[in-house]
């Protein structure tokens, strides 16, 4: 008999039973070149300490036994109220001067999504996509008709002035001066990135979301590709989980949540395999720069990026936290 | 020598290398309940009619060693310009009594693609799409950023009663109607639909586009799936171009555009059979209805659509012409 209870107890030691737990999460907040010359220590210390924060409360979710879904809008409500991210607080100026930000979220147990363009008055653009997904018999809302919808649904509204920084009113200024020189040509202003999450609850259930002010000096109320499903975020559960961040026309044009999903489903790629396929020779040889963050159905996270840097963290299906910013 | 050139002649016509041309174009003006007790002799010609001459002005193109780009824009400003289909002239209203209009446009040679959502005054939103692909450095444009584009670019503005026809008015009112017993439930209005166009020029380069007025009574700037790029239009010449009609949220939870690319690309799908795979299997099983045309890049074309009919017609590479409307 005490054979055999030793027996079981090397199996599940072996097979990992006794450590995994059946969760896991990981967040980005933005990738680019992001370089450890350019960062004081006080500023490495301010960004790590909040992806820490956001990555530990959406994990305190999914332990105690949270949809997959809660995690990633409270995790990124938190990047949200950061001015340190490009999105809700921190959101960049667009070409006149204000904040437009788009969102979207989606739960790979139903394939439902929510997403939301153009918005200048919600506090937390992730919780009104969320609520286009569950409240709306729509996907995609924009502009002032969302925020219509945010204040039918009471959805946090907020004036405008809210999102005011120095230092991105600052960046756009700088922008300007550059498009003096050589003409209109916004580029993502990749130090200041675009936030996602990607999570799997005790139900197996996968969720992305990814928010963002977009690009610093946009015009034309253009929209990016955070809030594209297949795009920017996309989540399945026959698959993974992905949220992308960086020159959003790119992951549009390449289709990189979604391709990565379809690599994944067809050809029976690892998450890893996937992402660096679609990052590296897909979504690079058309020119562009940025990362994903992806979180398989059996909790494997993979971080990509074809830049310095990517602010990132996850909490693996081991309790593991891991914090990094650049490459190595 | 004459037995030579027999064998030769012999294997020209099997091969099909004397009949077919490697070019081909296909168009689709909307999928659903089209039956035809409900369709007067007059209303099938008229249809019919309009179908053939817009599917004619870009054969022409594509026969004279146009692009495939420029033959998907010629035959979608025809459908545009025509009250029958629900795109341009013919867009439906919104809740408000407005018309809003979605279009993208996809260049299969080098992933380019340009997109507008709710634009009120451009009188050819496919060519503002198109104007988006090769003018701006942006994928995606929307609301009254995008109509400041277009004046930029000197592309046709109209007032928005230019879009006022009795016809689509009246579904409108009829919406609201029912809406008073039933709550706020858009349904895509399907028998005046999406317009598009998917086309193989003689230098093997695919081309998709999509045109819409969306969901007759939609609020809160909803955007479908037209102007989504992998949801309702996408063209790689790897693979092929699609063309998506139907309900909107379900084509782009299911990614069905770029669905139907990946299928052919990582499991070696034939255009038909990937198509019948996301629109029987995948799309309907979330709840939606609609269709798709897709011409791959060797000039196949499948029409695959789980309504009761779907307006299209196609000039295939033995260059047939073939107009339909109904399932059979």
């Amino acid at each position: 008999m005490k054979n055999l209870f030793t027996l079981i107890f090397v199996f599940f030691s072996l097979t990992g039973f006794t450590q995994n737990q059946n969760f896991a999460i990981a967040i980005h907040g933005g990738a680019g070149t992001i370089l450890p010359e350019n960062m004081s220590p006080e500023m490495e210390k301010a960004y790590s300490a909040k992806l820490e924060e956001a990555i530990r409360a959406g994990y305190e979710i999914l332990k105690n036994g949270g949809s997959s879904l809660d995690a990633v809008q409270k995790t990124i409500n938190i990047l949200e109220d950061s001015p340190l991210f490009n999105a809700g607080k921190g959101a960049v100026f667009t070409h006149d001067g204000e904040n437009e930000m788009d969102a979207a979220i989606m739960d790979g147990n139903t394939l439902g999504a929510g997403a939301i363009a153009g918005v200048k008055t919600v506090k937390n653009p992730i919780s009104l996509a969320r609520k286009v997904m569950e409240a709306s018999p729509h996907v995609m809302l924009s502009g002032k008709g969302a925020e219509q919808f945010a204040k039918e649904q009471n959805i946090e509204l907020v004036d405008p002035s809210y999102f005011f920084t120095e230092n991105r009113m600052n960046s756009l200024k700088k922008a300007k001066e550059e498009e003096k020189d050589q003409g209109y040509s916004p580029t993502p202003d990749f130090k200041f990135g675009t936030v996602g999450c990607v999570a799997l609850d005790q139900n197996g259930n996968l969720a992305a979301g990814t928010s963002t002010g977009g690009m610093t000096n946009k015009k034309w109320n253009r929209i990016g590709d955070a809030p594209i499903i297949g795009a920017g975020t996309y989540a399945n559960n026959l698959t993974c989980a992905v949220s992308g961040t960086g020159w959003g026309e790119y992951f549009i044009r390449a289709t990189v949540a979604h391709d990565i999903s379809a690599l994944m489903e067809y050809k029976g790629l690892s998450a890893q395999d996937a992402a660096e396929e679609v990052i590296y020779n897909k979504m690079a040889k058309l020119g562009g720069d940025g990362g994903v963050i992806v979180l398989d159905k059996d909790g494997n996270i993979a971080f990509v990026f074809n830049t310095k840097g990517m602010y990132r963290a996850s909490i693996d299906k081991t309790g593991k936290l891991s914090v990094a910013i650049y490459e190595k």
